[in-house]
């Protein structure tokens, strides 16, 4: 009731966003016409750009609104190690926080026949083709640590394997910064089977 | 550079939102593209419209598309009493917690000379002619709590009292659920000066 259509609405729309509920889409709403109109502008092109032109790259199948990836195009990369991970948010931490330099392919989930999620919807055939490539020696499978997941990456090393590339999969142990008394008992069975030599 | 430029403008253009960090805009941005396009697209285009056409009610100066909002048109709202605030988020805070059913003036801040802030920022033309008006009895000055909001709803007051209307303050006190002992102090003087009869 209390306030003007195209606000209400403004304030309704923002709640789209993830974590933001109705209190903090008030206070978006708010600073963006009494403090940053221009923000709000950029914004919402910026918005619908992204909506309507970002697709998934046609060789490792992150989201770009090129054909191919600025990370597929960068020619100082190494093709002879792929790193396997379930969504585009993984490829960004992992540039982010490692000195990872090889290529990426994203399955976009993992596979879940309940859901009808399999090698299709996950890319296999692009991967298979991958996977053909004489380069490629190393294929790094960073997908979660759930049981899916795990079922996801043997599948995907059981391929590689056929074409006589190493598969390896990332470490699972004790969160750096963790205590052991805190870790549940599924993580510290890995951590003692991965242990390795000082 | 991890990813592709139109990921990393909306990224970067999402932390125009308050509240909003890198972490938390990426995690938006991801969201939208991955899981909820039509919302991305509704959002861009609402809060394009909103930019662009939400302004200044023309009779109380709250924020709204129309010449005059939604509160001023209203035909059974009470017109003798008047509710200052300082802006239209306290408007909508007001319509959502009380039964004030009168009508709204919202300052758009404070007076504050070392901002440049005066009465003609403040619409205090607009306000004279409403004080003018004959129906008017009350005028309750809800500014916040702070020096330069008491300052300004005291200059309201002599306004008002200069046309022989009312002018009320809201009460200032311990917040209900609030425990005596973590109040500081000048809120507990208030609490005490503004002690009513049970």
């Amino acid at each position: 009731m209390s306030e003007t259509g195209l606000v209400k609405q403004l304030i309704r729309s923002l709640t789209c966003l993830p974590g933001v509920g109705p209190k903090s889409a008030q206070r978006m709403a708010f600073h963006l016409l009494q403090h940053d109109r221009s923000g709000g502008q950029h914004l919402s092109q910026v918005l619908q750009q992204a909506m309507v032109q970002i697709r998934h790259c046609e060789s490792c199948r992150t989201l770009t609104e090129q054909t191919r990836c600025e990370l597929c195009q960068h020619p100082g990369r190494d093709d002879s190690v792929l790193c396997v991970v379930e969504s585009p948010a993984d490829v960004w931490v992992i540039e982010q926080s490692t000195a990872f330099k090889g290529r990426y392919f994203v399955l976009h989930g993992h596979l879940s026949p309940i859901d009808g999620i399999g090698p299709d919807e996950l890319g296999f055939d692009i991967l298979e083709h991958k996977l053909a490539s004489a380069d490629l020696k190393e294929v790094i499978l960073a997908t979660n640590a759930t049981v899916e997941s795990e079922a996801t990456a043997h599948l995907i090393a059981e391929m590689s394997q056929k074409q006589h590339i190493k598969a390896t999969r990332i470490a699972h142990g004790v969160p750096m910064g963790g205590e052991l008394e805190y870790i549940d008992s599924n993580t510290l069975i890995h951590a003692f089977k991965g242990r390795q030599t000082l």
